[in-house]
Order: C-alpha cells, then sequence, then structure tokens
C-alpha cells in the first residue's frame, strides 16, 4: 500500500458504520477529520426474528437474521447522502472503509452470492444471514466448549476459556446439523465486515480482527480438521473448505473501489477500499486511544472493552485477545459487559413511579436524567446499596449468561434514585473487576477512553473514574464507529503511515476530562470490597442460586408448575 | 369472679381497642358474639415525635410519645358512639374490656396520675407516655443484654435471647439516667393497658401478659436487685420501688366500674372491668384460636405471631413466652415479622410505574390488587426470583434491626409484578422460618389463623398456606383486638367459665379456607431452600454486608464521606 502519499487539502475519506438496525456514512476530511457530512438508512428488513421475508417461514426462539440486500442499500442511500451534506465532489474522495456487527455470518456462493439470494433457498433461514445477536446455537457452542476443555485445547485460554455461541464455529455447525442442503451449497461463511468489502472492491479478503476474535483464528491457525471432526464427521472440512481465506491487515487495502461498489456509492472507481472491520474495534482510533494501556469503552446498550497492548497474556475471563485485531502490529484484546445501558432503560422502564416520570417532564427533561440528577446528590454510600449488574448474565470475567441481577441493602427509605445510583456503581465495579483481571495478568491499563451514548451522563463518568481510579477521556465525536472506519479509509488510502498516525491527527478526544477524587476512591474501595464479597459469592457459585432460579424459571414455563404456564416475555 | 352467671338474651359487652393514633369501642352481643355498634375516635395529640403539646420543647430523633388524656378522650368519646350505635341500652352492657399497644408506658404518681399533668413536670419529655415505638432507649437495651448475657441471666433465653429497646426496663432506664427529677417524682410505671383499667375501676392490677413479655416478669420474679444496681446504683430499686404490683390474669375481674369510670363511659356503675391486655394477643379468641398449635398471624404493617402451648420451651428467635400470656393457663408463644405489609407498601409507592397505577385506576382498584392479579397469573418460580423481607430487619428468628432487604434473580424480563410476588412469598417464607423454630424446639404448630388487614388478599393468604404446608384460617371480623377484648369483658363478667369457652361461641372465623395444594408445597420447598441458603449467609452474618453498608449510611449520612451531606428520609 503507498505510504505518505501526497494529500490535498480536499481530500476525505468516507467511513460507513453498519449496525444492527442501520448503516451510517461518514465523509470526513483527511487533512484534519472535520466531520463534513452525514447520512443514514435503515435496513428496510430489520431484524428477521419472527418469519422470514416470504411471511410463510417462521423462525424458532432466538433467531436473529438479516437480509445481504439490506446492506447494499445503505452503499446506495446513506454514502451519496453523506457526501451531499459535506458539500465535496465525488472526486475528492480518496478511500473508503467500513465496520460492522460482529460475529455475523454470511453464506455465499463462491463469486459472494449470499445463499438467500440463491432462488432455491430463499425459504430456507440458514441461507440468510446470522446476525451477531443469533443465539439458537448454544447448544453448539457448549459442544464445542466441552470438547475443546476435554482435549486441552490451546487455543482456549485466547478466549478466557470459553467460545461464544455468536461467534463462527457455534453459527456453522447449526448450519451443518438443521440444513445440510444450505451448508453443502455454501461455498464461503463469510464475516459481514469481509463481505460488504468484497462487495465494493470485487476481492475476498478476511480481516484479522474477525478472524481472531470470532474465527479462533490463533497463531496463523485454526482448531484442526481432527478436532472438527470430533465435533461432526461432516464438518471436519468447515475451515478448509468454507472459512479459510488470506488474512489482511487492519487498514490494509483491499482493493480499489470497483465499477460495481461505485455505482452502487457514486464514488469514484478505483479508490482505496480498506480491509473490514468491526465497529467496537474501530472505535478506537477515532477517540485517538490505540496506545498501550488505554482501555476503550464503547458504552451503550453494553459495554464492549478492547485495548491494545504490545505483550500476549492469557486474561481470565477476556473475550479475547488476537494478533492485530485492533491495530495491526499490537496485541488486541476485548472484554465486555453484557448489560449497561439496558439494566437502566430496564429500571426506568419497570421500576420508577409515575411521579418521577412527571416531574422530569414538567422540568422538560427525561426520567434518566431526573434520577441521575437526585443520584448525584447524595454522598458515596448514603443509599446503603450494593447491586450486582448481571441482568443480561456476566461477559467478563465470568463468561456466564445464567448469571442474574441483585440488589442488597433495601429498607422502607430507599429511593428510586438511590436503586438507579447502586446500578450505575455496580457497572462501574464490573468495568473495575475487568480491569483488575487484565492488571493482575500483566496487561497494564493506565487509561479510560469513553465513547458511546452513555458518556453524555457525567455522574456515571465521575463514578467509572472514582471506582476504577484511573483517569478517565471521552471521545469527541457522536460518531465514534464511523469516524474510526474513516480513519482506517485514510490508511488504506495512504495519507497516514499507520493508525496511530492517522488517529493522533483525525481522531477527536476530551484529554482527561473526569479524573479520580481521592476521597471518593477511598468511600469506592470500601463499597467495591462489598461488591467484590458478593461477586464471587454469586459468581462463582458458591451459591449457584442464580443457577438454580434460571432452570427454576424454565421448568415453571414450560408447565410442570401447579398452575397454567405463561409465555416469558 | 363469679362464673356462669345467668347472661339474658339483651346482655352485651364492651370491647375498647387502644391502637397507635386512635381507639375503637364495639358492642358484642354475649349470647352469639355478635357485633352491634362501633365508635372511633383519633387521639387529639397522635403521637409526639417532634416537640411537646408546649410547641417549644423539642424531641430528639427516634422519640414517640403521646398524652393519656387522649385515651380518656376515647372512653369518653367512642364508647358511647358504640352503644348508641348498637341501638341496646347501657343498662345491658355487663362488662367492659379494653386491648393497648405495648410495651407503652405510662409514668405515674401514687394514684394514678401521670407525670405530665403534675403541672411542674409538664414540660419534661420525660414525664408523657413513651409508646411503643420510642426507639431512644437503645443503648440502655444494649447494656441490659450485654449485663444479662455477661452474667448469664436465665430469663434472657425466655425472650429468644434478646431484650428490646421497647420494653419496660430500657425505657425505665432512659428516664433514670436522662431526667432523674421525673424518675424520681414517679411512684408508678405502668403500662397503658394497665393505666386504663386503672382509670375504670380505680384499682391498679398489673396484667400477666405485659408483665411477662414486657416486664422480664419469669416464675414469679423480676430481675434482681442485685442486677439492676449493675446497671446504675440507682435503678437497683426500679422493680420494688416502681414496678411490683400483683399480676392478675387475663380475663380475670380486676374490679367494678368506678363512678369516675362510669362517667367517663356512660356505663353503668359496677360492672365488670376485666385486667388489661395487649392488642396482637387479646385477638386470639377473637379468631377462635385459642388452642395449643393454634398460630395466630396479626398481618398488617408487620406480622405479630401468638400462640398457646402447653409445654414451656425455649424457642429460638422468638420475643417471648409468658406463662398465661395469652390465656390464663397455657404458655403463650410471642415472636414477630418487623415488616410484611409496610414491605408491600414501600414497593407499590416507590417501584412501580405510572402506567400500572393508571391501568388500576382505569378499573376502579387499587395497585396492591392490580399487582395481586398479575402476580397470580404465573406459575410458582416463574418469576425466577427470591427476596429477603429485611427492609425493617428482622425480629424473628433473627432478633437484627441492622439487616436489610435484598432480591436475586431479576432479567431484563422482570416486571413488577414478578418482584411483588417474590415479596410476597418472602414474607411467607420468613413465617415458615418462625414455623420451623418454633417446630425444632418442640412447639407444634398445627395451623395458621390469619387477622388484620393482609387476609383481604387471597394470593398471599394461599402463598402463606402452600409454603408452611398447614391449613389457614382467617377470623370472620373486622374488629379482631376489640372483639377479643369484648370476649375478656364477658369472661370477666362472669357470662363464660373461661375465655375458651367464650371464644368458641363469641369468636367468628372462617375454617381453613386456605389448604395447601401438594403440588405448590413441593414447588415452594424448592424455593425455600434457596431463601434459606441466603437467609443464613446474609441473616447469620457469615457475610456481614447487610451491617457493613448500614454503618457505611450512617458515616455517609453524618458527612464524613466526599460530598455534601443529606438527612436521610
Amino acid at each position: 500500500m503507498p505510504v505518505n502519499q501526497p494529500v490535498t487539502a480536499a481530500a476525505v475519506v468516507v467511513g460507513v458504520d453498519f449496525g444492527t438496525l442501520s448503516g451510517r456514512a461518514i465523509v470526513v476530511r483527511v487533512s484534519d477529520g472535520a466531520e463534513l457530512g452525514t447520512g443514514t438508512c435503515d435496513y428496510p428488513h430489520g431484524v428477521l426474528d419472527r418469519t422470514l421475508p416470504n411471511g410463510r417461514t417462521t423462525l424458532p426462539p432466538d433467531w436473529a437474521l438479516q437480509v445481504p440486500e439490506d446492506y447494499r442499500e445503505v452503499l446506495r442511500v446513506a454514502v451519496p447522502a453523506a457526501v451531499r451534506e459535506a458539500g465535496v465532489a465525488a472526486e475528492d474522495v480518496i478511500g473508503i472503509a467500513t465496520d460492522f456487527t460482529a460475529c455475523t455470518m454470511v453464506p455465499t456462493r463462491a463469486d459472494g452470492t449470499p445463499l438467500n439470494e440463491v432462488p432455491e433457498l430463499a425459504d430456507d433461514p440458514h441461507a440468510y444471514v446470522k446476525l451477531w445477536k443469533h443465539h439458537a446455537a448454544q447448544s453448539h457452542a457448549d459442544r464445542i466448549n466441552d470438547l475443546a476443555r476435554e482435549r486441552g485445547e490451546a487455543w482456549l485460554l485466547r478466549y478466557g476459556g470459553l467460545i461464544s455461541s455468536e461467534w463462527e464455529f457455534a453459527k456453522g455447525l447449526q448450519m451443518l446439523e438443521e440444513s445440510p442442503a444450505a451448508y453443502a451449497a455454501m461455498d464461503r461463511f463469510v464475516e459481514a465486515a469481509d463481505w460488504i468489502v468484497w462487495e465494493l472492491c470485487g476481492s475476498y479478503t478476511r480481516n484479522a480482527c474477525t478472524a481472531g476474535y470470532k474465527g479462533i483464528y490463533q497463531d496463523g491457525t485454526y482448531p484442526s480438521r481432527d478436532f472438527l471432526a470430533a465435533l461432526n464427521p461432516g464438518f471436519a472440512g468447515f475451515v478448509t473448505d468454507k472459512l479459510d481465506q488470506s488474512i489482511a491487515p487492519l487498514a490494509g487495502r483491499a482493493g480499489g473501489l470497483s465499477a460495481k461498489g461505485a455505482q452502487l456509492t457514486g464514488l469514484p472507481e478505483g479508490i482505496a477500499v480498506a480491509v473490514g472491520n468491526v465497529d467496537a474495534h474501530v472505535t478506537a482510533p477515532a477517540a485517538r486511544a490505540t496506545g498501550v494501556g488505554q482501555m476503550v469503552l464503547i458504552m451503550g446498550t453494553s459495554t464492549c472493552h478492547v485495548m491494545n497492548s504490545d505483550a500476549l497474556r492469557e486474561v481470565p475471563g477476556m473475550c479475547g485477545v488476537v494478533d492485530g485485531g485492533i491495530t495491526a502490529g499490537l496485541w488486541g484484546y476485548e472484554a465486555g459487559q453484557s448489560g449497561v445501558g439496558d439494566i437502566f432503560n430496564w429500571f426506568v422502564t419497570t421500576s420508577v413511579p409515575g411521579e418521577y416520570a412527571a416531574r422530569a417532564a414538567a422540568r422538560g427533561i427525561g426520567v434518566h436524567e431526573l434520577l441521575t440528577e437526585l443520584a448525584a446528590d447524595q454522598a458515596i454510600g448514603q443509599h446503603g446499596l450494593v447491586a450486582l449488574d448481571w441482568h443480561s448474565g456476566n461477559r467478563s470475567v465470568l463468561v456466564d449468561h445464567e448469571l442474574s441481577g441483585m440488589v442488597v441493602g433495601q429498607t422502607l427509605a430507599t429511593r428510586p434514585e438511590d436503586v438507579y445510583r447502586a446500578l450505575l456503581e455496580a457497572t462501574a465495579f464490573g468495568t473495575r473487576r475487568i480491569v483488575e483481571s487484565f492488571v493482575g495478568a500483566g496487561v497494564p491499563v493506565e487509561e479510560l477512553v469513553v465513547a458511546g451514548g452513555l458518556l453524555k451522563n457525567p455522574l456515571l463518568m465521575q463514578i467509572y473514574a472514582d471506582v476504577t481510579n484511573l483517569p478517565l477521556s471521552t471521545i469527541a465525536s457522536t460518531q465514534g464507529p464511523a469516524l474510526g472506519a474513516a480513519i482506517h479509509a485514510a490508511v488504506a488510502a495512504g495519507a497516514y503511515p499507520d493508525v496511530h498516525a492517522a488517529s493522533a491527527v483525525m481522531g477527536h478526544k476530551n484529554e482527561g476530562v473526569y479524573q479520580p477524587v481521592p476521597a471518593n476512591v477511598a468511600a469506592y474501595d470500601e463499597l467495591y470490597s462489598e461488591y467484590t464479597s458478593l461477586h464471587d459469592y454469586f459468581g462463582l457459585r458458591t451459591n449457584d442460586v442464580m443457577h438454580r432460579l434460571k432452570a427454576i424459571r424454565r421448568r415453571a414455563v414450560s408447565g410442570r408448575s401447579s398452575r397454567e404456564p405463561q409465555e416469558v416475555a
């Protein structure tokens, strides 16, 4: 790839962020990272979780599919809209890059045609894109994990000891066993992150990020044929026949924009198309946080933690560590909390009296804002509560989705803002536990850099700084992933020598805007030790009550109890 | 006392129930227990918890006083109102009995004059009635308990190992140490239950119930002079100088209605006045539940458990066991749960969205009714939750008011009706734990008999039957305590040989209206074992987090933390 190619002052790049329900394009000036225009496009089919588009074929629970044509629609609609809004000429665009949800898998023919576009397969659910939150392959993931533990597969520790049902091998095995016809017709099982790049430049390269985090690609190799055959003899060739593809580094040039890609986007043929990428990971350079020890927290409904390090360590409970997984040349670490903003939203929806909603409405603010204001107006520990933030399970460090939420300390004087604050704090304690797992394994964490919608809550940000005793910066863009993609486009186009250099110029960060307050740090140390003892009691299953309650719940719902069973919401 | 005195068909008795905020009189026909009329009277001064009636003398936190004249006002207003509503002639009234909150203490001169009516003491808070919920003598109770444990006082085990700050000795010691003048001026320290009887018949007899439960009167004796002197030399004569008085059995005749009593009530001079009694205990005969093994649950904001037995046992965590404490001739046991209806009310007030209130209002029902209906419409265990019902602390069997509430098992699918049901169940589990403590100590429990406002919730009643695997009856009167008092009046008047006989005719009970359903019992056994393990983990202080959180909260409120302290609601 050409480096230090002269860049005109007018040069811009396009970043396109493919989310769960929509895509968003951004036009960014290469010389200074100015965000000049954006365009968005909702996926016409959204998420398929009840029926296929034919309206007849119903889907079982836990399925979540998408339609690839919807992704093309984003290129057709959002990219030109962003260019228009930016007021730039198409010929000033020197590169385009994308980021995607992951692990989101497109089964294709050899030429990249999605299987659902093959007429005889259009009514087979397995011919469609399996979205990241397709959770119907848990039994397959369980088998993969059991076998890997049994055989002592070394790669398992690169994933904190557990492969997710969301990832490539579980989704592939489900497909083989539930639709042998679709599996047989599938030439390539492609990350959507790579498929969209294939659509743009006409050639298929596999990005190092998803190959590592979602594809169990470690030290230049995948799980062995032998291992796969032991799962199912028909699965023996999964890697060689469906998955394997040359790996390309992030920010590399996947190719030039093809005639088809130019037609889709309205951008000039031949401009650089960057290697595919993932929404969380691509956010790091947008927040100027690709350095060693800068932990990026993408905080929304859930939190994803990504961080570069120059050291390879096996961190207990992480999601994964991948060579070049965030930035080429460094080890990229990932961890996560399954429920964060989701928990706050659940609380506001289910547990706050109408009086609060009325007070908020009268002042023209939201209930979250009102609760935050009331919660801020108290001393640390004054609410007398500790909560566990596992309403959606625990991704890191316990890797256990059968865990659940808990609150202790309630009295007749406990108010909604007290519980709200305890829940904010619980998620901060969860992040501290992750930080400690990294530090304990020899991967230092020096700074938190927050991206995502929750950075708008200053109380939450201060709590995170105080609880972790780390300086906290925030991204200074509302378009983190798309900006991150644009930075990758600039590197792929040769405007900067690497992502670090591009990030330093084009990224936007509010440096250290929240600093830990020593008195608060001390107060939270005390509450955190309570969190820790409860975390270990329930999470390490000294008392396995959470697992048992979920089992009891399932039995009750399935009608073994004395009353008429109900659908669980 | 005359027994089997001929009773006319027209003969009636009056029962007067002195509650926390008001008094209530009832006129009951002796021959069949028909409730003919009621009258009520709010206490003009209510509860004094901020200032004395002079408006100048302010009271510290945790104080709760009353004015004896308010009790006389009930006699003046409520009794004639009840007689009027009953449409009976005053001369048909053959007896009157009362029940009172306890331990509620009136300091008096030798003639029964309350100290606050002595002009020179009217501005001394210690001259007023200390209401049962006066909680400012905790440090004095602590010293009593520490010393009793140290000296191995045998009576301590009759109270489950702990004397309450609400009781006579703690309140008396506080008075001595904080107002020596009032203490010196006090000739008698009288239970309000006995003081009102003194007002009615002109002579002071001490009832066996409060003497035993609140006055540490056991096996014919009180704590020794030696013990009292060790607490404070000035306290050595507390029993002999202030407390000791001949003990009278419940339902005994304290005397005849005096001229003064007749003038107060408008009832005929000379009719039987029964020995004083306590609201919870007097409810047992009203519910036809004075038999051995019939546990009466008075379920309101809190629950009081009272039960007769022919055996004396030391039941861990009970409030007390007293010879003739409920019915003469049997051992009366008492236990309690500090928060029951209070917890449900707290939940409805603080944790239920406006949408539920609107739905309930649209249907013309309360939020409790709506939540109950929704909670009833699910299988046992379907909510996936277990709660601990200690929002107000735990009276039995842990006797620890520094404990607090807890909920475990919450997910993003958890709804308000789920938590509400979990709280209903938690209180039932708490009662089962009490029942098991009795059974384990050799005091069998055969039936639950529920009185109090919560018996109106059929889901709650069925849960109690299923959780305890006991048949559950309910009282068939809305005036339990006043009816119970009336029954005692009938016995004191000689209309029945004893309370059991009077209760069988005059009491009202819905016999076994809730029966345990075997499948439900089995389902709850499983949830109860989860409750038990959490009960012991938090309650037996394997993890002392609840105590520590309360300490942290106190420190935070008192301003040692980093933010500006606030008043705790």
